[in-house]
């Protein structure tokens, strides 16, 4: 009998990280990394990030595609995929990092902390009274493997949280709403939004200049998702005139964000390089077993992707 | 029967929305404030943020003194206090402030934002591989109504948490220690320690040159307690030297913090204005109309003082 094969390919991924957490998973999965292969007909399963164009026609037996992110939009729209099941991303420890940025980001502007920062570099002590949390209203577009438990921190500080998604969802403590016009009215009501929003068809170009404008003046926006949610050039003129007040930015249209990109000289930005939320193969190498295991059986894996819905 | 009487005495808090809070709990409560006190011998109770010396005895039928915040170090260290019972405020508000305060403190370390912060300043796209925060070792000292539901925030987010106290306490998901050698193990093992400490004759100065210098190489302090805990001379020392690499400060020998100071000039110190955590009367006014109830019936209060231990 032949063992399992497994091909990992990713320009930022570790794969001696990722050989080591999952082969402790599956002592006899023979892990294999692009391009050292050998035949490509004994490929079983790819553990993959952006792999190049024509990619997986090399493996003609492949049976699962394991996508090493959350966010399967850079590979959902690809006109290269092949029929077999395709598995995301799901590991705790993606989920605590990415709470932990959204918490920062959220609470920094709560506790007045970018004014106090500016008050710093002008050496002036600058006392504002702070508010309880309660009386702070955070928007969380985005209900998702991430933005759930995100949103269920922040409420479980004390902060009023809404919650916005595609579909309704039900959260304890979060008050959920779906659809467009409950998008209106989130954005309307709420002095933080963040967005946690999957890149989908309907979400590209979601929040644009007419849904920045909904904000209230002086607003805060936080993006951990993906930059094409927004309009990037709308929030850059929002940041300009003051229509939005701060930004928190982990993703951009072009990254690493060009040296001569607006964003670097606006003092209301906070850039981050695309690091709110990675893998940790330790904590994500069970699921992908797992997903092997009933693969294996026949079984559909865990944290399936319907290509076609696009998450 | 006459009303029972409070006077209201603070140079920081509002009056106005301590009455409204106070009496929407006792109705029947007569709420003045210093000096339209009328007959001082109708006083009942004292609430109080650093009254004037001799405040006390102008009230010989004081049965109740509530203290206008957490730390009753200035209360109790005074020589003019009767003998009746101190109480002090505990209030969910204050605790979801002090918390919020601690989780974005840490958070920014943990997440490398002082990096990206500096990076930002030079025009810079600086990637810094995120570690999982279960491998991020923060010590919490004091584990006191502030202290424990910060500690326990930061565990439940996924922190590798150690909390230190005077006397052995045993929380849910944080190692618990007490006692000087576990300090010092504690502050060792940590690169990032918190201190919620009440300021006693036993915890002041008791972070001093040698004791900061038991934490690693390049750690991070932040202090929202008491800066009487620690030795500001040693602190800026270490700070200059790198031996702590960075620090959030909220507390200050003077504040505000003097023009001359030389915190204003260091790259690696977040000042913030003594505002981690204050009291919302809407929240707290329940607890001490409780203790009013209480003491009206010969009960102690809630959150009870013991004057000569210090907290």
């Amino acid at each position: 009998m032949t063992r399992d094969a497994l091909v990992f390919y990713s320009p930022v991924d570790d794969p001696r990280a990722w050989k080591e957490a999952l082969t402790s998973e599956l002592p006899d999965l023979d892990f294999r990394v692009d391009p050292d292969v050998g035949d490509p007909a004994t490929i079983d399963y790819a553990l993959v990030w952006v792999p190049p164009t024509g990619f997986f026609q090399r493996f003609p037996n492949l049976k699962l595609v394991t996508n090493l992110g959350a966010g399967v939009d850079r590979l959902v729209r690809r006109d290269d995929l092949v029929p077999v099941p395709i598995s995301r991303l799901s590991d705790p420890g993606m989920v605590a990092l990415m709470t932990s940025y959204v918490v920062f980001a959220v609470t920094r502007y709560a506790r007045d902390i970018h004014i106090f920062e500016r008050a710093q570099r002008r050496g002036e002590w600058h006392y504002v009274h702070p508010r309880p949390l309660f009386e702070i209203k955070v928007g969380v577009l985005g209900l998702g493997e991430l933005g759930a438990p995100a949103a269920q921190t922040l409420a479980g500080m004390g902060f009023d949280v809404r919650g916005w998604s595609r579909t309704q969802k039900d959260l304890p403590g979060v008050a959920c709403s779906a659809g467009p016009e409950a998008l209106d009215n989130l954005l309307a009501s709420c002095e933080i939004v963040v967005s946690l929003l999957p890149l989908t068809p309907e979400s590209r170009g979601m929040l644009g200049a007419r849904e920045l404008a909904l904000m209230p003046k002086g607003a805060k926006f936080i993006n951990a998702s993906r930059s094409a949610v927004v309009d990037e050039a709308a929030l850059v003129a929002a940041l300009r005139s003051g229509a939005i007040g701060e930004a928190t930015l982990d993703v951009f249209d072009i990254e690493p964000l060009p040296a001569d990109h607006p964003y670097w000289t606006l003092d209301n930005v906070l850039i981050t390089p695309h690091l709110a939320s990675i893998t940790v193969p330790a904590l994500a190498a069970r699921d992908v077993a797992e997903s092997i295991k009933r693969v294996r059986r026949g079984e559909p894996p865990l944290h399936a992707v319907d290509a076609h819905r696009g998450y």
